[in-house]
Formats: C-alpha cells, structure tokens, sequence
C-alpha cells in the first residue's frame, strides 16, 4: 500500500492535501493522472449506465438539501458513530473500536450507556497514553453541519432553524426528484435515475488512502420497479455491475460477492450484496447493491405530506415503486485500478521497469507522442500526429528526456501505446507504435494510425 | 425569465431543488437534459483548455481543505458582506442594499460603526415591514463553516479548532498543489492548471434563478507565468475566452468586455476584465479574467512558511510566478445558452414552435431516433439505428405520440437533428433526417447516415 501511495504522489496521481499545512484528515487532491484516470471513469460509468440505456436518465442535484430530507431518511436520528474522548490525552475514539479491541464483545446495538459500562468495568484502557480516564460513550452524527447565513457575533448561540448538511450520500436528491422526473420525462416502470457527485461523512477514522474520505465521489443509481419484480431485477443489477468491472478490466478473481446476513441488513434492506475487492489492506467493499424496498419513498411521503404515487396501467391503480440501489465509488474504484494495475516486471535484459496495467478505456493518457529528437523537423511533425489523434482523449506530447525513459514514463503512468516519430517519419509518412504490455513494435503509416489505434485500443 | 425558469421545469432542465420540502435557499436540480447540457459544457472545456493544450494539466481537489488556506488567501479576513437584522419583522437584509436602496450613498469602503450610523441618522426603514429598528451593523463571512468530528453534546461551546470551510471558489486548491504539480508534472513557464468542481458561498440574497446560487460548479484555470510577460498572457487569454464564447454558439451581440476601474479592483488584482452577457434581469458577468500579480504563492509561502519559488532557467535563479487567472461560471453558461438559445417561432401554416437553438457540440441530445409507427418492425429498426450513432454522445429513442408532436419536442430540447424510421427504411434501409433549424428532411442512407451527421453536426 505505501508503494501505490508514494507512486501516486511521484507519477501525479494523487498528492496528499493542503499538504504545505501540514495535511488534513485524510484528504487527498487528485492530480492530472488521477484527475484523467477519474474522469475517463465517470464518463465511462455515466455512457454505460446513462446515456446507453432506454430506461435510465440523470440527474445532477445540489450537496446542500433541505434539512427534512435527513429527517426523512434516517439520518439526523440514527447515521452516528458511537464516541469517547480520553479525559487524559484527549485522544478522540470510536467506542466500539475501543472495546472491540480490547474484548471479545461486539458493541452494534448498544446504547451509549451500556457502552459507558463496559468501558468502566473492565478497566479499558486509553491505546495512545494508557490511562483509564474517558467520558462517557456519546451519539456522534457522521454529517457534516453548517449553518446557513450565519453572522459572526451569533455563533455558538444561535437556534437550530439555519442548519444544513452536507449530503452523506448522493441517493435522497433522487428520492427528492422523482415525482418532477415523474411527470416530466414520459418514463414508465421499470426505470432508474443516475447521478455522479460527492458526498461527505464526518468520520473519526479515515484512512486507508483514498479508500476511507471524509470527502468522497458516488455514481450512484436509483431504479424503480414493481414490488413483484425485486428478485429478478436484483439479479439483473448483480450482473450489471459485474459487467461493469469486467469492462474497466478489473481482476475477477479479486473480486467477491458477500451478502449481507438477514440480521445485520440495514432496517430499510430486505437484500444487499457487496462486491468487495481484495485491497492491500484486506478484503473490503468496492460497491454495493440493495434492495431498499419503498422505504426512501414511502419516508418522503410522510415527511413531505405529498404523494409520490406513479399510475400504474395494469393494475389500473396509484402504487408508490420499490427501489434497487446499485452504488459505486469512485475513489475506491480509482484505488482498486491502481493496485489491480500496478506490476513490477523483469526484463530480459535483467532491467526493471514498473507498468500500470489499465485498460485503454480509461487510462489517463490514452497515445504519447514522441518525437526521437527535439530537433530537425521532428517535434513539428509530431505535433501534426498528436493533432490527429486528439478524439481519442488525453493525448500526451512528450520531447523530454532519452526514449527509453520516455517509454519507461509511459508504462509507469498506463499510457496503452507510443507513437514515436522518427527521422523516417519525414521520409516514409510513417510512425512506430509501441505497446505498453509486450513492448513491442511495429511501423504504420501516419494515413492510418488513427484507424489502427482506434481498433486496437479504443473499441469497446 | 419566468419563461425560462418555467421552461426548464416542465421540459427537464432544471427543478427548484427540495421542492417537495417547500424549497430551500434558490437551489436547483439540474434534471436529465440540464445535466447533460452541463456535462457537454464541461466536458468541452475539460478538452478545450486542458486536454488539448501542451501547457495545460488538471487537478481535482477537496471542497474542504485546511483552514489556513483562508486565512493566507484573505477570504476568513475579508470576505464579507455587512448586515443588519430588523428587530421588527426579523428580516435579515444586506447594509449596503439598505442604504444605497434610500439613499445616494456609496457604502464601499465604509466601517461597520459608519454603515449603523448612516442608518440611524438617515431614517431608513425596513423595506419588509416599514420599522426603523435594526441591530448594529455586523461583518457576515460568505463561507459555509463547518465542524470536524463534532459531537452533538458539545455542539455549542466548542473551540474553533475544529472550524473548516466550504471553499468559496476552486482556484485556492490549484495553488496549494502548485508546488506538487512542479515537483512531479516536468512542467515549466508559462503554464497553467485547470479545475472543475464546486464553490459554496453563504450569500442572503442568493436569486435570478441558477445564476446567484449558494452552491454553483466553476472552470477554472490559474495560469503562471512570468512577471513581464503578464501584459501579453492577459491579452492571449481574453481571445482564448472569446473564442470559447464562440465556439459553444453564444450571441456575440449580447457579450461585452467590462474593465473594471482601477480604484475598483480587488486587492490582490492589477486588471481584471468581466465578460457580461445580456441576461433577460440585465447585463451581468458571465466570466472573469484576473491578473492576481504573486498575490496568492507569496501569502502561501508566507503563512506555510514554504518556499514555493521555482527556478528560472534564463535568470539562474529561483522565481515567483505570476497568475492570469480565466474563471468561467457553469451554472452561468447554462443560463446563458438556454437565454440565447430559447425562440419562439411563427410557422408558415400559422401555428407556433419553441425551438432551443444550442450547438451541437453542447445539445443535451445529439440526436433522437424515432420509429414512424410502435410496430411493424420499426421499433427494431429504430434501435439498430441508435446503437449505430452513440459514440456522438446522448442520443434519444421515443417511439411515443405523432410524429409531428415528437419533432416539437426535440425543438423544444434543442436536438439538433430527428432520425425517422418508416415503412421504406425496412427495405432501401435509408432513414429520414430532419433539421432542426430549418425543418427540411432528407433521406439518408443508413450506411452512410453516421458519417453525415458527423460532419453537418459534430465535427469542432
């Protein structure tokens, strides 16, 4: 794991944050690898899931929503962490971390009392300074609160009307707009709504790299069905998804179904299946599919005093839909790629040379252009080629530094191929294209690189 | 404007954000074709500025980052509106709005005490319910602040060292990352980082639908060169701009170059220069072009105490950069296409159609296919068609409603051409193509209808 954060940091990928102060809990800014690798992954996810389906449209909903919304769901009454503050050191921790790491106890469904109990009567100990000195176990809310048109010199005393969230999930701006995609959008059941965006969860313990942010991205699918058809569309999503990290080139046998037990499934599932993904650091949740039943809409409903109630045709009747929930995570899914990618290889001639091995599809830098020399009509020319290949994506120009590290450069980034415009070039009209995973080579003419590279590389 | 606003409601552009909830604070949900509309603005920037320039690269970083951020860039000291509160009716008003509102008076530049003062001696009365009793004048930061790890016991008394911010604008992660970007990116001067993402500023009198949002996306790109070349940079800058205004078919008409006067600038600029549009409430900036001098790198350097100089090859010596800084607004460009492109049309027969003329390039469908008749075959045909023409982007099937009524709504949405499927096309396999601008059709062979539309259409 420390080799994939140093790399990312030294090849452009990801630098910690607000680093010249120091850092800050855990976050993380992408840079223009990462920022490419990213983005050539939402649009992949947004074609694939949005634009080149019948049944889905998008949408694109604001961080900041009425404060009801989390009435509604659940979350200003029950999306908290458990909490102690050690009186000593002042060390911040999760109770449940605490005591599970010191007793063969688990603490889900404790209340903040019991917890207190247990802390005290079996002498649980600080594990930064040692003492045994904690307030009691405290509700912590995992949303971020801000206040809306707030003035200095009312700070700390100010009623709660003004208070606002930050979206812990992307999935309520769906539930918000459906009725207005309802009747907006002619789409009939079944159908789902897509929407990319971030969303912030004021965590204790981030960690992990890019897995666990207090800031973090969502693609995130909300699909509307019959009751009577759950099963079946679970099943269909199921294979979606897998589709889906199969297409980015993930390693399957990474990854792994894990369903979640009857008795541990949060009290809006009926069925929720992972697919977690062998990190570094463990097996642990990639992306996840639920079945929330009508909770979400039936919660608005009751909230907002409205009826979210589509007609149904068949049965000639107002029902509200139930809803399958596919989720993935960008950043995580950005950390996978990276660790599914990255290879070490021995050459033949006893030289090493480091390789992200990612698909064509979303690698940062699809084609780099090199010109042999930085001179004698070279970089002109390769600047004509870099020209034509430009729909392909993020194409790199490249005239630093000997070609071999400029391939070595390439493959260290995940850059498919190379096309390298020599003194010949001038003469012949022609490139070499060299290929990132068996580095070998081969002349084209510049008259039909695109084609060539567009079949060889770029078609899904 | 209400026409717009209500437009873009009933035809899935934009929804009042939390509508079920009763609204909150003028937000808006981009719906299925607002969001693609905004994904193509984006993502032809992201092309424009970043991909296919050489001296260009992209960042993505936090919407929170540490605190002193604010503090160097000057935002916690200075980035404030003054505001008084009716004790009366409770109105919250700004103090400049009120004065200048009832008096000829600038407030720019006045202290607190003077504002309260003015207000007092001048008899100025609440605009809601007619009273003359406000409290004092107070400073009101436009950043939404939030708390890290707070817990809901201690919420109010708490120390301000767990105080961050909201960013209220992208360009300060860009110059956190500066150095990041020189160490691993081979870049040297000019050159320049682009970023895409969201601002968040806690305005009173947000309004004028998406264009004052508390939550709005920017484009933005800090360009760093050097000191005497800043005159040159600037200029190159407002062309490029220019051209961009171009290229995504915004009325050159309705465009105008504000130089904002010398006495008038922020603190840290030497010029800035505002491209405003002609908005249906008045002409208002669109964009923005700053030269922010070293303003921003020396307050970093100084209060991270890192050096953030760079070394000059031609002086032998290390440098500080100088910025041009392009900011352009997204949810303002939005506004400004669907202004520009919105028509009303009287027919030749006398009837009417609303027609959304936008570019091509930016149309949030490229093209729609449509089956002449739900049966015999044509539906099939009509998605063979629709695979075929993907790779443009967003392309729409409806089989729903006469003909006639189905090209009107395309109009309305600005699909730039219709695909039709009729009885013919199942046997000299050739589609009719229909204009959206000038309504005249033509059949196509369907072997040669992707190439067509790429070139009448798609082609930059």
């Amino acid at each position: 794991m420390d080799q994939i954060v140093s790399f990312c940091k030294r090849r452009g990928f990801a630098y910690p944050g607000s680093a010249i102060y120091g850092g800050f809990a855990n976050s993380y800014t992408y840079g223009p690898y990462g920022t490419e690798l990213k983005k050539n992954i939402k649009d992949l996810w947004w074609d694939t899931f949005v634009r080149q389906r019948e049944d889905m449209v998008g949408i694109d909903g604001d961080i900041l929503l009425h404060p009801r919304t989390w009435k509604a769901s659940g979350h200003l009454d029950s999306f908290n962490d458990q909490l102690v503050d050690c009186k000593n050191c002042k060390a911040r921790l999760r109770a449940d971390h605490l005591v599970e790491g010191q007793l063969d106890i688990e603490c889900e469904g404790l209340a903040d009392e019991d917890v207190t109990k247990l802390i005290e009567e079996n002498d649980i100990k600080c594990p930064k300074c040692g003492k045994k000195d904690f307030t009691p176990v405290r509700k912590f809310n995992l949303m971020f609160e801000t206040q809306m048109a707030k003035t200095h010199s009312a700070s700390s005393g100010q009623a709660a009307d003004g208070v606002a969230y930050l979206r812990p999930e992307t999935a309520q701006a769906i539930f918000l707009e459906f009725k207005n995609i309802v009747d907006t959008m002619r789409v009939k059941l079944p159908f789902g709504i897509g929407q990319i965006g971030k969303a912030f969860r004021n965590e204790i313990t981030p960690g992990n790299f890019i897995f666990r942010r207090l800031e973090f991205e969502q693609m995130e699918i909300e699909y509307f069905i019959e009751e009577k058809d759950w099963k079946s569309q679970f099943d269909a999503w199921q294979k979606a998804m897998q589709q889906w990290c199969k297409s980015i080139g993930l390693d399957s046998d990474k990854l792994h179904d894990y369903e979640h037990p009857e008795e541990k499934l949060s009290h809006y599932s009926k069925r929720t299946v992972d697919i977690e993904y062998d990190f570094p650091f463990g097996r642990s949740e990639l992306y996840g599919l639920a079945y929330r039943t009508d909770f979400d809409l039936s919660q608005h409903e009751q909230f907002s005093k409205q009826t979210l109630r589509i007609h149904d045709e068949q049965k000639g009747e107002k029902i509200l839909p139930h809803v399958i929930e596919p989720t993935f995570g960008v950043d995580r899914t950005i950390l996978a790629l990276l660790c599914d990618g990255y290879t070490e290889e021995k050459l033949d001639d006893g030289s090493e040379r480091v390789v992200m091995k990612l698909s064509p599809l979303i690698a940062p830098v699809k084609v780099a252009v090199l010109p042999l020399l930085k001179k004698d009509g070279l970089p002109e020319k390769a600047r004509e080629v870099f020209t034509l290949l430009q729909h392909f994506g993020n194409i790199e120009y490249d005239e630093g530094g000997s070609i071999g590290k400029r391939y070595r450069r390439q493959d260290e980034i995940g850059t498919p191929v190379c096309v390298t415009v020599d003194h010949d070039s001038l003469e012949d009209e022609s490139v070499t294209i060299r290929d990132r995973d068996n580095m070998q080579q081969e002349r084209v003419k510049i008259s039909e690189l695109a084609k060539k590279l567009g079949k060889k590389y770029f078609s899904q």
